[in-house]
C-alpha cells in the first residue's frame, strides 16, 4: 500500500560550508593504518610525513657515459696538446671502486659514482682512445657533468606528506631512497544504497518496464578512484520502516553511507523521514543548485550523505559534499582529487532561479593553439547528457546571476569521474 | 666478462613527430573487440560510435513533485479565486497512467511521465489540499516544470564516439537509454623489461648493494591507467645476446614493448645493438630533452619504445612517444589522457643546452583566489624529485631558449601518473 499524499516542504536551505563543518566535527577520521612497501602503497593515503633517509645521489655521480677525471690534471689540454690519462679501470653502477690514481681516468657510466679523487666527468664522445690511455682535448671544469651528492634530494627532505595519495613516481622515489615501508590509512568502507520501489538492477526487468538502477553502479565506479572501499548495499523500497532497517544495517557494515534517491519532499521520499529518526545530526536542503534536495546526517558518529535522484544533483552533491566528507574520514587531502584549469567562457551564463545559491555549471573545454575555452551547459538537473559530455564544472557564487562571455573562469575537474 | 670499452655516439637526433609517424605507419592497430554491458565497460575504449536508441526523457516528464495539470484549466486562478481540480489518481515512476480527466490534476513525482492531456506541472508546495481536490492559486504556464521529450537527448544523437574511454557517467547514461551492449577494443598487452646487470627486484638484495629496479613497477602502475594490460617481463643483463633473446620472447608475449635503460651509447647499452639487428625500423636519438637517448623500433609489426634509464627521460619518452604509440595501437583518442590547464609562470626558464630540441619542463601548480600559477623545476634528467613533486609539464618548442616570468603557459597533466 502506498502512503497517502503528504505535502512537506524544505523550510530552509543550508550553506554547504556549514553542513560540511557540522558533519565533520561530529565524525572522527578513521585511525587504523597499515604498513606497506611503497610500491604496494600506490593509490593509498599516507598516514605520515616521510623524510628522505639519505642523500640522492648518495655520492657525486656521473651525468654521462665517459671518464671520471681530476679536472686540475686537464688544464691546458687542447687538440694540439692533448692530455693523456691512463684508464685505471671501470667503476660499475652502484660502486665507488678504488681511489682514482694520479694522471688517471676512470671509465664510468651515467649514474655511476665518482671514485675518490675525481671531481669531473668528460663524456666519451669528447676523448680519443689510444691503447690504455684516453686523450683529453680540452680542459675539464670542476664538477662538469657531475650530479652532486644530495642535488636531487637532501637527507631529511620531506618526500611524502600526511594525507597525500601515493603516486607511482613517489613510490618509486621512496623505494630508491631506501624507504622499505610506509604507513598508510586503512580506507573507509563507503556503502551505496538506492531508494525507489520502481528500481531494478536487472536489465531484463528494465526492458519489461521497471527503472534500471544505473546511479549506484556509476557511484561505485567513481568511488573506486577515491580513498575508500565502495560497497553496494542494494535497493530499498519506498517505505519508512524499510528505509530505517536498511540504513541501520548499512551503518553496521560501512563507515560512511551514500543514499541515492528518495531525498525530496513527497510521500515516497522516505530517506529524510528515516534519517530524522536515526540521526544525531540531520539536514535536508542545500544552498546548491542543482542539488538543493540533498542533505547529510551523522548517525552513531558515521556520516550519511543524501544524494538526490536527478543525475545532475546526484553528482553535484557527491562532488561538493560527499567527497569532502569522505576525504575527512579517510584523512586524505581534498585538493589532490581535483584538477584545476582556467579557461575563457565562450557563451554567457545567466540564472533566473535559485540565484542566492551556489550554482554548478558543467562545461566542455576545448583547446585551440595554446588557448583553452569552455562552453557552458546550463540545463535542468534532470539532464544526464550535459554532465556526460562535460570536462568539468564551474562554481558560481551566490548572488551572481550572470557571467559574461569572455570571462576567464576556473574549472574544477573531478578526477574520480574520468 | 664485460665487453670492452666502445665509444659510440648518436649521430643524429630525430623529431618526435617524425618518429611517431614512422612507427605508427608500420603498426596496424589491434582489431579484436568484445561486446560488454556498458556498466562493465567502464574504462574500456569504445570500438564504435553509439547513438541514442531513444529520446530522453521518452515522454514529457515532471521536474518536480506535484500535480500534472492542463494549464488552460488554471487560467485566472488566484489566492482569492483558486481553481479547484479533482485529483484523479497517481502516476508512478515509469508509468503514464490513464489520460487526465477534465478539470482534474494527477499526483506526479519528479521524473514521472505526464499523462495524456496534461501539459504542465504545479509543484506541491504551491497548492492547497482540500479533500479529493487541490486548490491552484495562480495560473500555470504551458510546459511549466516539464522536461520535454528528448530535451536531454534526442533519439539518434551520438552518445559515444569511437576511441573514447567509457566513463562511469557515460556508462550509466547508455544503460538508462536502453543500450544493453557496447563493442570495446581488446586492450593490447604492453610488456615492460628493464636492462641492467646491476638491477634487482628484491629490496633485500638492494640493501646489500644492488640497485633496486623501481622503474618497471612504476611504469606498470602507470600503464594500468592506460588502455592496455601491462605485463612485467623481468630484468635483462647487459649482454647483446641476452637482450636479443629477451626482446624476441617479449615480442611473442606482448603487442608492444617498453624497454627501460641500456639505451645510450656505452658498451653496456645493449638495447640499441639488439634492436638494430631485430627491427624493420629503428631509431636511437630523439630531439627531446630530457629524453634524447630514447628511441623506438618496429619489430614484426610490433612497436618497441626505448626508454632511457634516467627517470626524467624515462617518463618524458613514455609520455611524449610511448603513450601516443600505445593509443594508436589501442585505437584510443590520445587527448583524453591529458588534462590541460593554463597558468602563469612564476619564474623565468632559460636553456643553455639542447636549445634546438623540444624541451620538457615539469612544474608545480598553485592556486590562489581563482588564479593559477606554476613554478618550473628546471633540473638535470637524473633528478627524480622534480617529477615526483610536479603537477604536470610544459613543452618548450625548439629554438625557444627563454620563457619570461609572467608568461601564460599551457600545462599538460598526464592523468595516468596520478
Amino acid at each position: 500500500m502506498r502512503p497517502s499524499v503528504e505535502h512537506r516542504r524544505i523550510e530552509r536551505f543550508h550553506d554547504l560550508d556549514w553542513v560540511l563543518r557540522e558533519v565533520t566535527r561530529r565524525v572522527v577520521p578513521l585511525l587504523q593504518t597499515e604498513l606497506l612497501r611503497p610500491l604496494s602503497a600506490i593509490g593509498r593515503v599516507s598516514a605520515e610525513e616521510v623524510r628522505s633517509p639519505s642523500d640522492r645521489p648518495s655520492h657525486d655521480a656521473s651525468h654521462m657515459d665517459g671518464y671520471a677525471v681530476r679536472s686540475s690534471e686537464t688544464s691546458g689540454a687542447s687538440r694540439q696538446r692533448p692530455v693523456a690519462l691512463k684508464v685505471d679501470g671501470f667503476t660499475g653502477p652502484n660502486e665507488r671502486g678504488p681511489p682514482l690514481g694520479s694522471n688517471c681516468a676512470r671509465r664510468i657510466l651515467t649514474g655511476g659514482y665518482l671514485p675518490e679523487g675525481a671531481d669531473a666527468v668528460i663524456p666519451q664522445e669528447e676523448v680519443v682512445i689510444e691503447g690504455d690511455y684516453v686523450l683529453v682535448l680540452r680542459p675539464v671544469k670542476p664538477r662538469e657533468h657531475v650530479d652532486r651528492t644530495g642535488s636531487d634530494l637532501k637527507r631529511g627532505a620531506t618526500v611524502l606528506t600526511r594525507g597525500e595519495v601515493i603516486s607511482p613516481v613517489k613510490a618509486a622515489l621512496l623505494e630508491s631512497l631506501g624507504v622499505r615501508s610506509v604507513s598508510v590509512m586503512t580506507p573507509p568502507v563507503v556503502g551505496v544504497m538506492s531508494f525507489g520501489s520502481e528500481l531494478t538492477d536487472d536489465p531484463e526487468k528494465a526492458d519489461e518496464g521497471r527503472v534500471l538502477n544505473t546511479h549506484a553502479p556509476m557511484l561505485v565506479s567513481m568511488l573506486s578512484k577515491l580513498p575508500c572501499r565502495p560497497l553496494y548495499l542494494g535497493l530499498v523500497p519506498d517505505y519508512v520502516d524499510a528505509a530505517m532497517s536498511s540504513l541501520k544495517r548499512a551503518l553496521d557494515q560501512a563507515d560512511m553511507v551514500l543514499t541515492v534517491g528518495g531525498s525530496s519532499v513527497s510521500e515516497l521520499d522516505v530517506v529524510p523521514r528515516a534519517l530524522v529518526e536515526l540521526s544525531e545530526f540531520f539536514v535536508q536542503g542545500l544552498r546548491l543548485q542543482p542539488g538543493r534536495v540533498g542533505g547529510a546526517a551523522v548517525v552513531r558518529g558515521k556520516p550519511v550523505v543524501v544524494l538526490p535522484a536527478l543525475v545532475h544533483s546526484t553528482i553535484n552533491v557527491l562532488n561538493e559534499l560527499g567527497v569532502p566528507v569522505l576525504t575527512h574520514l579517510a584523512s586524505a587531502k581534498l585538493n589532490q582529487f581535483f584538477s584545476l584549469s582556467r579557461a575563457v567562457l565562450s557563451e554567457p551564463i545567466s540564472f533566473h532561479k535559485w540565484i542566492d545559491f551556489l550554482k554548478v555549471v558543467w562545461v566542455s573545454v576545448s583547446h585551440h593553439s595554446g588557448q583553452l575555452s569552455c562552453r557552458p551547459h546550463v540545463t535542468e538537473s534532470s539532464v544526464f547528457s550535459s554532465v556526460a559530455f562535460s570536462d568539468g564544472y564551474l562554481l558560481i557564487e551566490p548572488d551572481v546571476d550572470r557571467v559574461d562571455a569572455g570571462t576567464e573562469v576556473l574549472i574544477k575537474r573531478p578526477l574520480w569521474m574520468l
